[in-house]
């Protein structure tokens, strides 16, 4: 018990396969066909529990076990394992009515009532203490069943809250960061709008203002939100842990969520799990599923966990598309390439009533016979196949792509240069550019211990600490090669801007001597660039973003722009390994720098002469090849493998059909 | 007075012409003017009194009717007879201030003031205490005047209240409805996101929450806000009932309005009324006009009232057309073909003031000389002709349209598939491809008496109840012939969905065996699909949805999907008498899949041969031909008949200028 | 001291360049920067204390000054003068703490809290006490300082409450307005909808309904919200004023910002100085910049001042482009030449932290080697040799166009014809087509004096008054052009619509019979129209609106409606010299038009013969060439001027750069 528990103490060789199970929505005849479907599929683990609130305790200091008991028992004596959660993303109904303080309020001052979910403020003691009290409970009642693997607190934390109450944690957060009045005061630049504060009283939410409000204030409202909800989960982390110190404990996070800092939550969790929903129509969804995964294993350091995904539609886009037959199982065996050892979903059987009565199941409304559960049971069949060569294998890569919660909080504000730059989609962009030149990605946060990466890029990171910025320094000292997206390291940690509109460390690293101004580009712009044939095929176009520099004598003009007003300004620069891109290039020139500067840099494609859609990942000492594509393909591998979902011997080439998936051992 | 009183004893053989009138708002002078109007256009009735309650009580209890006496004197001396309005759509402002209780609330809390109309809570206790007292002397002071012809309640229901008077009002409408709580946890799946209710007094109207809202909740909020508005009618109907049994009593309907259930309503009403306003440049309006009609018609099962139409513009769209000259009275008698017998306004003069004076009368600010009264003088004159031909009789169809409130309700929420699905446009689609194709349509709720149809088609119920289901089951039996649109009878009367997500029975009826999955298309996407040519010229497109189904040996596949992830499915079915499309075809192709199928049950067009953009009803034994299109066209009527408009005689051919109307008599 | 102070006391012959400056936000060391760089640039003015209140009153009652003596005194010991400027655009936080009540409210309630600025409510007498304190002591204390040289009253008044101090001040004004109720309910129509008002207490500020409110309670409303502000300013003027009657108070007005009328306010004022803010993207951004000095000096009929400008980008759009090389001092010699004299920024240095740290400086984030400080040196020599030539000169023009609050409020509410309809853009398009023309031209209150114009456009005032349209015949009678665009004159002070559509002195001035309907355009929707060939080219096309008129014999038809349904119906008229446009002509039609109807008045050019883009505008006895567009110009100046800004001879020609500028005198 001296090393903390960790996901290898639940999978133990196998890919953990399963869901969300809610049989509290189905009668127990139903629990039956489950057993039996779930056996047929190969599935291994279920989630009980979420959202269970009310069933335990349908009224004040009630507990009510009996049907989980009973499933917990039917589970064991299956063979499958449970993931227990805590039931705290949902509070009673009664919780609301008898503790209105307990509501949360969004920043007009507006009651989010019950009667959907996440109707709780973080900040609520009253909510905390119920919250506890039945964890407590939880944890007590099943710390020593034998269908226990995993403990899942709450789910996808999200909220947010306004209120007074939450005002008060806000104040006693604040006054423990900054100490002092003088000190915030001075954080906040509240000189500017005479916005200085006299006691901590005075001190609000970031609520509803007639105009832009202060944003080192909002930042500092959004990390303490974070914040908040990480308290709620540690509270409950605390508990369970005590009770079952052997046994990992997760929350799922949203990945990309803007609401939580998923770098400082990751530490605290023994597994890191993720709900990855791409829209089955985007015909990049399979990049969006690698970026979330190669997110999500950087922030494990390891193997990692799909908590959630959707066998066919959900239903919170304006339009939910079914997934075409094969791309459920493609982008599952996408995860596990990327290190994922566990493949589940949200959830079992499809709900025939509530919110999510359109979301889809590994069971559909239509049934066993329906073509998702159809598939489903394929896709147990070769994951079984799978677990011995894969758990616990390393995914390995070269290249880091820098990601910080923080930028995002400073940089996407009311009141910012142009609302069209959305930092999810810039570093989208960057990740598609790799992805689409085959080359294995890890992510890192900017204050990360970099050395051991080849290349580092940095999409676009508005703010970066004094930390951050030498550690970068250091990085390309000693031998590294950085890429740098428009507009970075502009403001400090408080959201200041560094005189000269970038820190003068990363201008002098770059050859910039003065960034006269940011031209931020319109809706549907581009600006020409003109660059030597090296650089992506001579001539490009940059989006979304220009800048006006000047350069020191020491910077090569890699791509400068033409025509407009910046006509003839250098673009992209570079001086020795720092490369400085100071617009968005299209797709294709962004692939080409990259691949360029990568190769500079001594870092390989995964596979040579892929041809476009089919995808290469290298996990342990299994080659996975993945065709994202609607047509057939045929892949040039050299060498005598074999195919350890068919068992078929490859030689030198393989046909891939649409969808398909081959995973190739030497 | 064994029988219910009726709209004809109000028309009495005539045309009811004439629209509200509100010379509250003129000097008294401006009304004898209006007088020698009136009775210049042939203006036989008006509405009296809507909105007149702070003028007959201006402070609590107070009773000022003498302006409303003149008025109905001077009405009756000139042989107007008046509807007389209930003035309860508008309480005084000190109602509100004395009883803020009686103010509505929104979602968000937020309360709706006085200063505009409809500022009263449906369940406010104190609003119908004052709304019932005003309703009880107005009776009682009219009840035997000879001036009035029947009674008008209140104005447009439309309101909503989710303050807690409404809360608590709803939580006894659900221990009416269910009883006990856990049949309303069954009935809306509580068990999901953890919702169940341990007390009635726990449940909230559909507030705002932090994320979707639970369906069946906002399903029933729904159904009780239409019957507490209901409610509200009643209690004044009573009254005026109480002191003038012989007289009808109505409210005007919104027709397609979604918060009311006309289909609850109209049975207690004596007249069903309308407001009706097309957009003068909707170049399909004349098919609106005609849809309006025919719901209205078949919600009052005979003859029904147009209570407001605009002789011009409107002012509630962001641009508001007015009439080109004609199309009033095109309009105007096309109602009259569909069934109405009374061609209403509001208004008869146009305000100068308040928040409609940009909304047309039939004295235009123009005046008497203005195009606009010119025009209803002739409509005046033209109505009184064919009064005596028309009113009282039947405007036969033997196609019915299935339209439904609580498939509406269910169907159109957040969280379903796909938010491009709006009920009211696929209904209107459908509608619009028989009026095209010149069939004389019915609507008729999915539970009624369906025998005497030759054909009965569903655009979209999403949600179809047993009764509803066995319904359609025994019209096919029996000969009927039916033809269903897309994603219908996927949910029952609770909004659970069937297993396999439709009905089986009616997945037996069409040869379904599954659904796979729904596939909602995009915003301007469409899907080819590929037909033997009988059907729909071969080829033609989908638009909005398509379904991945399975089907049975024993049905016939009149169309099936062509590329995309649907290739080769099939799309359109038929099994015997029974059709389903799986996706709604585009406008031309559902028109003749329709004509194809209503010519195989033996449904005739009205009148073969027509050209484009003509219109022919028969009503009676009159024939109206009507041109919808800007240019002239010449109509082909075997045999002779004579126009009852102008008397001339028409022998095999008639000539129609644009916008012009025959009303032809063998 | 008999005749009120002016800005002519605080130029005393130079032109004013500076800017807010705000040094709180600095250490003092970068204040000994600023002065230095602040001479070196030429700057004379700035001005202190905007939002400085929370440092002054740290806690209720405090006064810290000591800053401010320092500040003060430095800046006499410069020769820089001091524009000072009481703090009450943003309250400190303790304010709102302590006194709630001083928060405003908008329409639904919803309170708009502290931590941004101008989060006071215009009708909290505890505010205004406390705004008045502080005033009061800032005036006191600087009085005699020998920096001081103005004042400038809190910042932009632009709030709105609708809380119930508000309704109690709303309804004080009202009584003093009306005196009855029922003059009120005659004015507001009251008579529609049942909203008579039995009691003062019953009225509402126009908050959140149900449905359209009552236009005219909300035109008095926005009235009354203007007028608060100002009595909010007069408040405080009267404060200084009483310390130091020698000294010019001002206030900066957002120019056509809805919320406040400028004609009302200017007479208040010693000084009017305006903020602008065109889009440097914007190709018409010459032309908004003109249009706003034409409107600022017609409110000041004299010399005027650029209080705020941006060296670079603003921050408050969605994208924010900085200002090319030359643009900053071709807007800001604009601006001169049509009469400012003044020249100033917000803000002197860019700040690092709040809410404005994208709002640009006249020193940069790049500092003091940055273009934009650059440009600004360059710019405040110019200015300097400018100054003696120029201050308080006339900048003359010969036509007025008609502009007035009231007619935008009453005409820009819900329930309007057309949405598209947007007051500022039809203004702007007609004077656009001026300034295209090369017509000088001033703006004017359609209640002033016009009797010194040749011509009075009135692009679309929706409202006029008896006097105004009393004061048009006059004008017209005594041989003035009056051009008047369409749906003009409909309705009175209070909001009502004038029998026949439009006041019929005014049709009978154009020959107007009848307005039958107005027929308001779709969104992209043109109509054709045929003209004679002297008329715009024979040919052209309407946009936004068009009306179906009869006309009188005595009308000439310049151009009548082609196709469509008002097919051959008279679009353009003219009555001896009285025009009426019907339709909005595009852009080069319109200026066609004017420039003919101009041309007839005797207007001339103010310098013929300009190529495209190039703008000529005289001042005193200099002629400014300014050339808007990107490629360099020759333009002809016929004899022999000398370039002030250059001191060269110019010959009859001269060479214009991009974005460049001339100043020649003769």
């Amino acid at each position: 018990m001296s090393s903390p528990p960790s996901l290898a103490d639940t999978t133990r060789g196998r890919i953990l396969f399963g869901g969300d199970y809610n049989p509290e929505q189905w009668p127990e005849e139903t629990w039956h066909d489950d057993i039996r479907l779930m056996k047929a599929a190969g599935v291994n683990s279920v989630t009980l529990g979420v959202f269970s609130w009310a069933r335990i305790e349908s009224r004040p200091g009630a507990r009510e076990f009996g049907w989980l008991d009973r499933l917990m028992d039917l589970m064991h004596s299956h063979g499958i394992g449970v993931v227990l959660a805590t039931p705290t993303a949902a509070p009673p109904a009664w919780l609301g009515r008898l503790h209105p303080d307990t509501l949360p309020r969004d920043e007009h001052g507006q009651v989010e009532w019950w009667g959907s979910r996440q109707h709780f403020s973080h900040s609520s003691a009253t909510y905390r203490r119920y919250a506890a009290a039945i964890t407590e409970d939880l944890a007590a009642r099943y710390a020593t069943h034998p269908a226990l693997t995993m403990w899942h607190i709450n789910n996808e934390y999200c909220t947010h809250d306004f209120g007074d109450e939450a005002a008060e944690a806000f104040r006693g957060w604040l006054r423990a960061k900054y100490a002092t009045l003088d000190a915030l005061n001075e954080a906040w630049g509240t000189a500017f709008w005479g916005q200085g504060y006299d006691s901590w009283g005075e001190i609000l939410p970031a609520r509803r203002t007639h105009y832009l409000k202060n944003p080192a204030q909002v930042l500092d409202f959004r990390r303490f939100t974070s914040g908040q909800l990480l308290g709620c989960y540690l509270l409950e982390r605390d508990i369970v842990r005590r009770h079952t110190p052997q046994l990992p404990v997760t929350t799922n996070f949203m990945a990309l969520f803007a609401g939580v800092d998923g770098w400082a939550w990751a530490p605290h969790t023994d597994a890191v799990s993720v709900d990855i929903y791409p829209d089955p129509k985007d015909p990049l969804g399979g990049q969006f599923n690698a970026m979330i995964g190669d997110l999500t294993r950087s922030q494990a350091r390891g193997p990692w966990m799909v908590m959630e995904q959707a066998a066919g539609p959900v239903n919170f886009r304006g339009v939910n598309h079914p997934k075409p037959p094969g791309l459920n199982r493609l982008l599952s065996l996408q995860s596990v390439a990327h290190g994922a050892d566990a493949i589940c979903y949200f959830q079992w059987r499809q709900s025939r009533q509530g919110a999510e009565k359109f979301h889809s199941g590994m069971v559909s409304h239509a049934g066993a016979e329906g073509r998702t559960y159809q598939e489903v049971k394929q896709l147990g069949a070769e994951l079984a196949r799978l677990g011995p060569e894969v758990t616990g294998r390393h995914r390995p890569a070269r290249i880091a792509v820098l990601h910080d919660w923080d930028a995002w909080w400073a940089g996407e504000q009311d009141g910012r240069l142009s609302r069209l730059v959305r930092y999810e989609e810039v570093l989208r962009a960057w990740h598609r550019a790799l992805w689409e030149a085959h080359l294995a990605t890890d992510f890192a946060h900017p204050e990360a211990e970099l050395g051991h990466y080849a290349m580092v890029v940095v999409p676009h990171l508005y703010l970066l600490t004094d930390t951050a910025i030498e550690g970068l320094l250091a990085y390309v000292r000693d031998g590294g090669t950085l890429v740098c997206g428009f507009h970075t390291g502009a403001a400090d940690a408080d959201d200041r801007i560094r005189p000269g509109g970038m820190d003068e460390r990363l201008r002098e690293l770059f050859g910039i001597r003065t960034v006269h101004e940011w031209w931020p580009l319109d809706a549907g712009e581009s600006v020409a660039l003109d660059a030597p044939e090296s650089v992506a095929s001579g001539a490009f176009r940059g989006t979304l973003w220009s800048e006006e520099l000047q350069i020191r004598p020491d910077a090569d003009v890699l791509a400068a722009y033409k025509g407009g007003e910046l006509d003839g300004l250098p673009a992209v620069l570079r001086k020795g390994r720092a490369w400085y891109l100071s617009t968005l290039p299209e797709p294709d020139a962004l692939r080409e720098l990259l691949a360029g500067a990568a190769a500079g840099a001594g870092v390989r494609q995964e596979l040579a002469g892929l041809p476009a859609g089919v995808e290469a990942v290298r996990r342990g000492d299994l080659l996975f090849l993945l065709n994202h594509g609607r047509e057939p393909v045929r892949v040039r591998v050299p060498g005598i493998h074999h195919d350890v979902l068919t068992g078929a011997a490859v030689r030198d080439r393989i046909e891939l059909a649409r969808y398909d998936v081959a995973v190739l051992k030497q």
